[in-house]
């Protein structure tokens, strides 16, 4: 067997066997295989796709690339959950603490990752004292003793994929479903979990644009977990605009808390919601979807998702106190309000009428506006300035007249304040008729109706 | 601009510009795009293709990556011709001193490369004492006094072409029309002459299998060359078998001596009449092909061209008296005669008549046969046996007896020569009637009928 033949049958559109896979993904972890020769067939890939058979393997291949996580001492179902990911995306924070509060064990293991924000560990460490440095043991212990548990990845979890993302990230390989599929699983396999709930977003932030492409990434991924006797949920949902209100590290944790508290925003609220009541049915904490609404429903309103929040951060080494009184949180130094006038100026060459409804957004771009604040990743190297943001006051579908504020951006520097508005305003549609359609949760797919 | 976008322009099907197929081949060959870019927008090409136009930048950008020969020293209109390869062709070896006893002055730089059978230089250096390492001044200074020369590369040619070829090899990206056509007329470019013929061989033993993939690469590369203000013509010939009787070193250049004798075998003559025919047309010496094709023969048959040749082997301090007698040419020490019964043994499982008819052969397999030998290189450092090869007594169409000799085999080395012998038998069908079509030249493509 050698690479030269493995590529060209890829490049000329015929199904790779196992040995064949594995002798790429393990060649090209362990050095024997050269990045040009990689890089060849991740395109080859690209244009030629893979079947589910192959993809699986594929995602096998990667996750036996380093540990697997043992999960075996934490009592209970453990149900790992997983976003594609997009703009102001905190639902992490929300549904560990609404699950673990039901006696779902949740042990999460996270990396940090490039984007709009930091991951869900930077986020945490926003949090006066809050550790994400901890030995497996007391990660294990911690998830016994209070249900959840959040830290940086430790251990060595599919080592393939690491060095497969960089390469994918530098030779336009990455928009490959069965790619993204084999990524996202093989970490999922990894990192040990019973139950898998995936959300995977759609629209103009997030990796997939159209419900076709989220629905065969969905479709692809639960197969996959299936395949690897996993029992796998996909929940596609809305990402044409950031997931609820802010944007930003500081500013998200503040608003799990308020969701948590039961005052979240609405599109927010009902993604977290839907997420917790899945993992729910997975965990067999609940006999059926409604009645796993119901229970979430009640850990919200009676406090006890809150006090779980609040207990996970103390055992974590943060000050709870600041989640009751979230004016303690470190600010940025500067805001800038954008005001409906604003967007109207921006948008002034389309429209000429001076209110009109925010019918569409350009939400990469919005992302894009938190990262120039400084609130993301552009490089693995970059340092994340936790206190910069965005925090939206009015959403899609919204009327604006003129004085509206339509958001508030922080930051620390005039200057990125300044880019991150001109990006921002330039983000916006607005419409004589109000046409967006604002669903949230777009399907479910499970290995019933794959 | 960066490298990333132009992966991805092309990955999504879509023209670059003179700008980015500029940035990508000069920072590929300076070092600033590494290989693994590279290898992705090389398999991007693949599936995506190149029209005419990015393909003549791509060849210019490649022809500009290092010198270009200064021909201007030497007096008339200097014609290159170029084939792209394939078994038993030795026609270089042929035309040139053709076209030299006509006054058409030959300047050819060559390369070693990679093969059945070493490069025309390789070839030539089975002549005792011929020397192929001359500086590029008595370079000119020979072409000018003699009329021909045929040396190695000295001057630093498409440097890039060399670097991308060396890449395309490990990753399987060769098999492109747009990648071909620029290697090639890249080098062509930088090499320096006025006009261009090439010869585009089609068939089992040639790049191009089918006659469609050849006229596309013929047109791509007529197109590149008329683009670029050359007078290029190709000549579409047949490779279904070897060309001629040699297949080896010396083996070639004794057939190309019979073929300037006169008493060359019949394809290999009328290849070689009809590319030199219209190098003539080209460089002006005659009015039309028919003229052109007269003066061919008559230089011939008069002993005009080998004499050219022989002063030509003279002039670069070769033993010119080998070439009026051949026996003195050294020998290989073993040969293994190939009879009519050997090939119906192979072919046993298909056939049970015991004579037919030689219709078809996997000519690459018969070029293989004499890389075993060793009288190819496998690797840039192989050393050729100049010794070895196949000398062919029947051809395809022929009718053969159990009894009739079809080939010998030289080697110096009973296994190797037991393992070509397997690989040769092995590469013949034999069928009942005869339904081989020995047409040689198929077509020719001028500026005129792009």
């Amino acid at each position: 067997m050698n690479t030269y033949d493995i590529i060209m049958k890829k490049r000329d559109g015929n199904a790779l066997d196992k040995e064949e896979i594995t002798y790429i993904v393990d060649g090209y972890t362990n050095g024997s295989i050269p990045d040009y020769q990689m890089a060849a067939f991740l395109m080859a890939v690209y244009f030629q796709g893979m079947n589910h058979e192959e993809t699986t393997m594929l995602t096998m291949a990667m996750a036996d690339s380093g540990d697997r996580l043992d999960l075996s001492a934490i009592n209970g179902i453990k149900v790992d959950k997983h976003s594609t990911g997009g703009v102001g995306d905190k639902t992490s924070l929300i549904v560990g603490p609404i699950i673990a509060s039901l006696g779902v064990p949740v042990a999460k293991m996270s990396g940090r990752g490039l984007g709009h924000t930091g991951g869900t560990i930077d986020k945490l460490e926003g949090i006066p004292g809050f550790c994400t440095s901890i030995s497996e043991e007391d990660f294990i212990r911690q998830v016994n003793e209070t249900g959840l548990s959040i830290v940086g990845q430790t251990a060595n979890l599919a080592p393939a994929d690491k060095k497969i993302y960089a390469l994918r990230d530098v030779t336009a390989t990455v928009d490959n479903v069965s790619l993204i599929a084999a990524s996202i699983m093989s970490k999922k396999l990894a990192a040990g979990a019973d139950a898998i709930v995936l959300d995977v977003k759609v629209g103009s932030g997030a990796f997939m644009k159209t419900l076709d492409d989220a629905r065969l990434l969905a479709k692809t991924m639960v197969a996959i977990g299936t395949l690897a006797g996993k029992d796998t949920t996909a929940v596609i949902t809305d990402m044409n605009e950031p997931l609820g209100n802010a944007v930003g590290n500081i500013l998200e944790v503040q608003e799990a808390v308020e969701c948590l508290q039961g005052k979240g925003e609405k599109r927010l609220m009902e993604v977290s919601k839907v997420l917790s009541a899945h993992m729910l049915v997975a965990a067999k904490k609940a006999e059926d979807y409604e009645e796993a609404m119901k229970l979430v429903d009640d850990v919200i309103a009676s406090g006890k998702a809150f006090e779980k929040m609040k207990e996970f951060v103390a055992a974590q080494h943060g000050d709870a106190s600041y989640l009751d009184n979230m004016e303690q949180f470190e600010q940025a130094a500067f805001t800038k309000v954008v005001t409906g006038k604003d967007i109207f100026m921006a948008d002034s060459d389309t429209i000429n009428w001076e209110s009109g409804y925010l019918t569409a957004c350009n939400n990469q771009e919005i992302g894009m506006s938190s990262l120039v604040l400084g609130g993301g990743r552009e490089t693995k190297d970059s340092e994340i300035d936790l206190t910069v943001g965005i925090r939206l006051q009015k959403h899609l579908g919204d009327r604006i007249d003129e004085s509206d504020e339509v958001a508030i951006l922080y930051g620390n520097d005039e200057n990125k304040l300044e880019s991150a508005y001109q990006r921002f305003v330039n983000a916006y549609t607005l419409s004589k008729d109000n046409t967006f359609n604002n669903q949230i949760v777009y399907e479910v797919i499970t290995k019933a109706n794959l």
